[in-house]
C-alpha cells in the first residue's frame, strides 16, 4: 500500500492558542465543557484523524495572569477520554500521563481499561513531569532532577508493558460446562524489580485489545531522543522548519535502526498551527483577528515565560524592535530562539509575540488547502514527517476549517485515506501488534520439543 | 417531604456470586464486556436507583483455583463510570478509589473530572488497601499496618476535599470583552501538610459540580466507623440481621452527632442480596439454581479463604456437618462467625458454602416481591437502615427481577421514588451540597466589616 500521511488533532477544549478562548466563534467554556469536547471529537472522526491526543499537567502553573490561558483546570485526559469513546467508533485516544507522578500498576491499569472499553483505541502519550510546581503536589520541595526522571520513565516504560503482558491473550477460557474461568498457565507475575519501581503483578484487566496502547513520546532532549528510540511508536515534535524536522526525523529513524528496532514502526509526527481559508488572503485574516485578541500584557507575558522569566520587556514599545540582548539579564537558549524569530521575520514586539503564541513552539502554516497541502506534502515527502499532529488555534473554527478544506485536497492527492483502513489505532497508524513475550517463549519451546 | 429509601445497585458485570458468570442467562464474558455494563447501567436507570456502585482491588487476588471468580480482572470503574456517564442521565457513579496507594492530587482530580462530565453524578468510596499482595505491585514488600493505613486515609480525604475547594464556585469569569478568565482573588493554593501528605494546590480542575463528589465509606472497624462519623455521606455495611444492623445503625448516628455532623446527612445503606420470584417457591428455585452451580472444590476454598485460610476442609463429606473446631487449627474470628452460621441452620459443608457464597457476608433475602419489600421496610422504618446497597446474585437476571417486581412494590407502598427528585447525585439522596470554606470566610469577612 502507498505510504499516507496520519494525523492527530491536538484539541484542548480551551483551544491552542491564547486568546482562542476569546475569538467569537469560540464557547469560553469550551475548556470545561464536555458537549463541547463531545463535538469537537465527532469532527475529528468525521475528518478520518487517526486520533484525538491531549497534553496534560499535573498542576495549573498560574502565574499572577488573569486572562490568557483557559487550560488552566478541565479534564483529566484518560477520564474525558473514556467519556468520549462510546460516542465515537474508529477515532484514537492518545492521553498524556505522567512516569514521575503515578505509578506503573494503576497508569498500566487505567489505559488497559480505555483500550477494553474503546476497543482498541488507546493510546499513552509518556511524559516526565518537571517543575517544582508540580512536585509539591505530589509530597516533594523540588522536582527531581532531569536524568533522574528519565532513569525513572525507563523503567516506568518497562513496567507498563510488562503489566499488559502479564495475561496471555487467550487465558480466559470462561468455559460455563467445566466451570474452568481461566488458565492457571496464562497468566503471570511480571516480578519487575528496578531501581525506582517493584511491581509483582498480574494487572488486574486482561491483555489490551491492541496488545499495547500505542505507545507515543514527545521528549525532545537527548534523554528523550534516547527513550523514544527504545519504546516509542508514536513520536510528536515541535519544529519551525524544514531543515529542522529533517534532522530530528533521520536522528531518530537512526537510533531506532540502532536499537534494533524496525523505523516503519516509528512515526514521526510534527505539530502544525493551519490558518486555512478559501484564498490566502481570507486565512491571513484569520491569523490576525486571533492575534488582535491577545491582550498586550499576556502577550508580553507569554514572551518573558517562553524565556524563563528573564526577558523583562516593561517599558518597551509593542511596536517597536526586541531590545538588544545586553539590555536585559542573561541570554539564556530560550532566549536566544525568541530573538532569532524576532530578526528572521524583522518582528516588533507585538508582532513576535503574536507569531510565537499562535502555535508554541510549533509550525505555523497560513493559506489556502491548496497551499497548505503543499507543506504537508513537502515535510511528508523529504523525511522530516510521516505524518502530523494538528493545532488547530481556535475552535471549533480552525478544526472545521482544516476537516472541510484541507482533508478533501490530501485525499485528492491520494495523500490521506478516505476511510478507516481498520478498527483500532494500531490497525490504522499501521503498527504491529506487540507479541507477547510469554506466549512466544511457550511457542519457542514447544517448536524445540 | 416523607422519608424514602435510598438505592445503590452493587453491579460488577461478572455477577456477585461466585458461580454468577456460570448461569445459563448470563454473559461468561460480562466482567470484561462494556457493553454488557452498559446495558446494566441502563437497567439501573430504569429502576430509578440513586447509583451505580463499584467496589476494587489493586491486585488480582488469584489463589490457585481457576473458576469461581469473575471478578480478577476486569474495569478500572473511574474509566468504566466515565464511559457510562454520556449513556445515562441521572444514574449516580460511586467508584472506590484507595488511601493507601493513590495520591490525593490525582485521585481528586479523577472524580473532579467523573463529575464534571457526568453533570454532578460522581461519588468516591474510600477505603484503605490490605493485603501483601497488593503492597507488591506498589514497591513494597508488606501492606502498611491498619492503624497506619487510616491515618493515612483520614488525611488523604482532608487534602482530597481542600483540593475540590480550591477554586471557589464562581472563580471564572470568561469574560470575553476584557480578557479577563478567572479571578485570581477565588482560586487557593492548598498548602496541606500532614504526616502522609503535602500537597500544595491548587488543583486543575474547576470545582465538582456537586461541590464535593458524594463521599461514601464502608469500613466496619473501629478505625473504618471513626473514619466515618467524621467524613462519610454514605456508609455501605454488612449485616446477617436486623439487629447487627440496628447496633451498627446506632452508633453510627451517634458518632456523627459526637463529630458535630447532622446524623441526616448521614445514610446508612446495607447490603441485601436479593433472589426474588413471582412467588416465593420461584424464589427459592433462583436460589437454588445459582447454588448448584458452585463447584464443590471453589465452595470448599471459597470458606477457607473467608477463614483466612484456617479452614482446612479437604477429606470431610460435603453432605456431612461442619467438623468440630478442634479438628481445625486454631479458632480465628472469621472461622467462628462460619461456625455460627452453620449452627443457627444446622448447614452442611455444602449448604453452608451455598449460603455464605451467595452474598459474601450481605444479608440475604429470598422471596416473592411483597416478601422482600417486607424486609426492606422492616429494616428501613426501624433504625437500621436509610437504603440499601443491591447486589443482585447473578447478572442481569436478579436485577431485572429486583427492578420489575420489588421497585413497583416499594413504590406502591410510597417506600420510594417514582421519578428522581434532582440533576446531582447529591441531590437524589438528599444531601447538601457543601459549603466553599473560602468563599464563607470571604462572606463572613463582608458581614463583619
Amino acid at each position: 500500500m502507498t505510504r499516507q500521511i496520519k494525523l492527530g488533532a491536538f484539541l484542548p477544549g480551551g483551544g491552542q492558542h491564547i486568546a482562542a478562548w476569546r475569538h467569537p466563534g469560540s464557547p469560553a467554556d469550551g475548556a470545561t465543557s464536555f458537549e463541547f469536547h463531545k463535538q469537537l471529537a465527532q469532527t475529528a472522526e468525521r475528518g478520518l484523524f487517526d486520533a484525538y491526543f491531549l497534553a496534560d499537567n499535573l498542576s495549573v502553573g498560574l502565574g499572577g495572569r488573569e486572562g490568557g490561558n483557559a487550560k488552566i483546570a478541565g479534564f483529566e485526559p484518560v477520564t474525558l477520554f473514556a467519556a468520549l469513546a462510546p460516542l465515537t467508533t474508529h477515532l484514537g485516544f492518545i492521553a498524556t500521563a505522567s512516569t514521575t507522578y503515578e505509578e506503573p500498576y494503576t497508569l498500566a491499569r487505567k489505559f488497559a481499561s480505555l483500550d477494553l472499553l474503546s476497543n482498541g483505541r488507546a493510546g499513552w502519550n509518556v511524559v516526565t513531569s518537571a517543575g517544582d510546581d508540580t512536585a509539591r503536589n505530589f509530597n516533594r520541595d523540588k522536582q527531581p532532577a532531569h536524568a533522574d526522571r528519565y532513569a525513572r520513565a525507563h523503567e516506568h516504560v518497562e513496567a507498563v508493558k510488562a503489566l499488559w503482558d502479564s495475561w496471555e491473550d487467550d487465558a480466559f477460557i470462561r468455559d460455563k460446562q467445566t466451570g474452568r474461568f481461566y488458565d492457571t498457565d496464562k497468566v503471570h507475575d511480571i516480578a519487575y524489580k528496578g531501581a525506582h519501581f517493584s511491581v509483582k503483578g498480574p494487572l488486574n484487566v486482561p491483555r489490551p485489545v491492541q496488545g499495547h496502547p500505542v505507545v507515543v513520546q514527545a521528549g525532545q532532549s537527548e534523554d528523550g531522543r534516547r527513550l523514544a528510540a527504545v519504546s516509542a511508536e508514536v513520536i510528536f515534535t515541535a519544529h519551525q522548519n524544514l531543515a529542522s524536522a529533517q534532522e530530528f526525523y533521520r536522528d531518530i529513524k537512526a537510533r531506532v535502526n540502532t536499537a534494533g528496532r524496525n523505523p516503519d514502526h516509528v512515526l514521526i509526527m510534527p505539530g502544525v498551527a493551519p490558518f486555512v481559508g478559501r484564498a490566502e488572503e481570507e486565512a491571513r485574516a484569520k491569523y490576525q483577528q486571533l492575534n488582535d485578541l491577545i491582550l498586550p500584557e499576556d502577550g508580553v507575558a507569554f514572551l518573558n515565560g517562553l524565556a524563563g522569566g528573564t526577558l523583562d520587556l516593561r517599558g518597551y514599545p509593542l511596536d517597536g524592535p526586541l531590545p538588544l540582548s545586553d539590555e536585559t539579564e542573561g541570554m539564556k537558549s530560550r532566549q536566544a530562539l525568541i530573538r532569532q524569530i524576532a530578526d528572521e521575520h524583522g518582528f516588533t514586539i507585538r508582532q513576535l509575540y503574536q507569531w510565537v503564541a499562535t502555535a508554541r513552539g510549533h509550525y505555523t502554516v497560513v493559506g489556502s488547502a491548496d497551499q497548505v497541502a503543499d507543506e504537508l506534502e513537502e515535510w511528508f515527502g523529504n523525511e522530516a514527517a510521516d505524518g502530523f499532529n494538528i493545532l488547530p488555534p481556535w475552535l471549533p473554527g480552525a478544526l472545521d476549517d482544516f476537516v472541510d478544506l484541507v482533508i478533501p485536497e490530501l485525499q485528492r492527492r491520494g495523500l490521506f485515506r478516505t476511510a478507516y483502513e481498520g478498527q483500532t489505532l494500531r490497525e490504522n497508524l499501521g503498527l504491529p501488534r506487540p507479541v507477547n513475550p510469554w506466549t512466544a517463549a511457550r511457542a519457542s519451546l514447544q517448536a524445540a520439543e
